[in-house]
């Protein structure tokens, strides 16, 4: 088993009021590069943020880490668009930072990185693979893939209020300046993505694809960004099995559309409730409260906790928001979020 | 405990007879990018260089990797130089392939290469550091640095034939390429390493002083070519307590030298025998025999198998060598070697 996490960007999340970290755009962009830092150190380290919301949500990144230090699983980092610099091990694809959806193209060389990627997941070993994400933004730009592709599009969000309204009126815009209207990407993932879509996509599609092709087992970790994802993977007409693992956090909120949406795409859904409600921590309740959600391959993680050891992560998520400077009694009705992705940014 | 793995280039190794992998320089230069995909994946997954030599022995890579199966170190490598690509997650300090030390200057940026190397080690959170490197040349390198402090200078080589005088004419041509003379650089560590020294000197060496400023433990993993580097270090005006942790195949080969340099720059010495001798497998007959003997942080790893655990090790070798596709009967008396490195390459 081994955790794969492109993570990129998106000028997409800069857009006034598409994401959460909009009040510090010149900081949000540094979240995926903390999170990776987060991953693999426990903390970051040279990334000038912490990606922690005001009223001490901390990203997913956190729940990953608290994860690996109980069970130890292989994780691999692949640079899906970075454009600020960390000091984690990436694998180089190639890939540069996405341009705003509202461009004409916001991924203007989607197949290469499709390409590179599918080459990259086929070379690897493992039987088993989990594929997560970071990019702020992302369900927005999930929400342009699936309205190209002309599917059923509810997209989750980091926010306990979900601006999908803002989300959708941002893809309509986005669609005509591609002039493109919804559907038209029909069969045509790579399109989809080019113009509406963002690097992260192509690059988990691309390395799914060609580890299926290698007859590895493929789990999608996350929530309605995979769901963009496997919708596009199913365009493609890639038809091996395919799961999907997710957080009680986004299945909640999404109610009978994930399970519906699993079932039309034929992928297998895992959701894990960690039981956060089971602690005062103030991380946990704001997940509870319905903050951040998803990201960072959080879901997925948790579905690798054997019986009986998830206490043993969630003792492990304090010591990691120690770590990140939560005040673990903090007052969780306090403010908004400002710095949590989840889901992909909200 | 961390292991930091810096991986990087020199065309110094392409000197004729001075690396075993002369004869093909072009598949030569793949040996970093392939040792580091062996560590992470257990295989090369994109490199198209399998590091064996014609008589069946591997890269130490397959000896770290074997023992990072069976106690599960945390791994990160450092891309210190990789002239060719590679599919393993690297960390990127802005680091050039180093020039041939036969140039006026083998490593322009020497100075910033320490300091972006200091700062990333300055940066990381972990209490234990073991250093390694893989760098083909690499004892040519050590052997120019070592000259140009004016400190005795004995390296150790991959071949049971230690071309020794050779790599001594090449020092001596690569000094007065630099119009330095031997010791002309006494005290300014970074200047011998500019000169004569590669890019993954530079590297270890930043990682190093910034890892002890933040005051982790930094042991530095490897035979001759560490001696070089802690010499540097000590030229630099480091003192903090320093530890070199290496492989019974490099202090055979050393005798006395290797405890005396020790003692001299007042580091601990840690020597590992993995008991090879116990096996019939042709891996470890031939570095019973003398080939490849270090690097890739081989003897630091090892040192790492707790009392009990060593024979998994060597089972697990097995393991990595069936993958390398190494036939365990090969004849391991015929043939000289080209393709291991090992000590950093002969």
């Amino acid at each position: 088993m081994r955790v794969l996490l492109p993570a990129g960007t998106t000028e997409t999340a800069l857009i006034d009021g598409i994401s959460a970290a909009g009040a510090a755009p010149e900081l949000m962009e540094h979240t995926p590069s903390a999170d990776v830092e987060i991953l693999e150190y426990g903390r970051p380290t040279t990334a000038p943020v912490t990606p922690v919301s005001p009223n001490g949500c901390p990203t997913p990144a956190a729940v990953t880490r608290a994860v690996r230090e109980v069970i130890g699983f292989d994780a691999t980092v692949v640079d899906a668009g970075l454009v600020q610099p960390t000091g984690a091990p990436t694998v180089d694809l190639g890939v540069e930072p996405g341009a705003d959806i509202r461009e004409p193209e916001a991924v203007p060389d989607a197949e290469a990185i499709f390409d590179r990627a599918h080459a990259f997941g086929a070379s690897l070993p493992d039987d088993d693979l989990l594929i997560g994400e970071t990019v702020p933004g992302g369900t927005t730009t999930a929400l342009g893939v699936l309205t190209a592709l002309g599917e059923p599009a509810g997209v989750s969000s980091s926010l306990p209020d979900n601006p999908i309204e803002r989300k959708r009126r941002v893809v309509d815009e986005a669609l005509a300046a591609s002039d493109l209207a919804a559907g038209d990407c029909e069969g045509r993932p790579l399109a989809a993505i080019r113009a509406v879509g963002d690097p992260v996509q192509a690059t988990v599609a691309g390395i799914a694809a060609g580890a299926l092709e290698s007859e590895a087992d493929v789990t999608l970790a996350g929530g309605t960004q995979m769901i963009a994802i496997a919708t596009a993977l199913r365009h493609a007409g890639v038809d091996e099995s395919l799961s999907i693992a997710t957080t009680s956090f986004v299945a909640d909120e999404q109610g009978d559309r994930l399970e519906e949406a699993c079932e039309r795409l034929d992928c297998d859904l895992t959701v894990t409730d960690p039981g956060f409600d089971a602690r005062e921590h103030v991380a946990m309740r704001r997940y509870c409260a319905g903050e951040a959600k998803e990201g960072v391959a959080m879901g997925g993680a948790l579905s690798l906790v054997p019986d009986g050891r998830m206490d043993d992560v969630l003792d492990r998520l304090e010591g990691v928001c120690d770590r990140l400077g939560i005040d673990p009694d903090g007052d969780p009705d306090s403010g908004p979020a400002t710095h949590t992705e989840g889901d992909g940014g909200p």
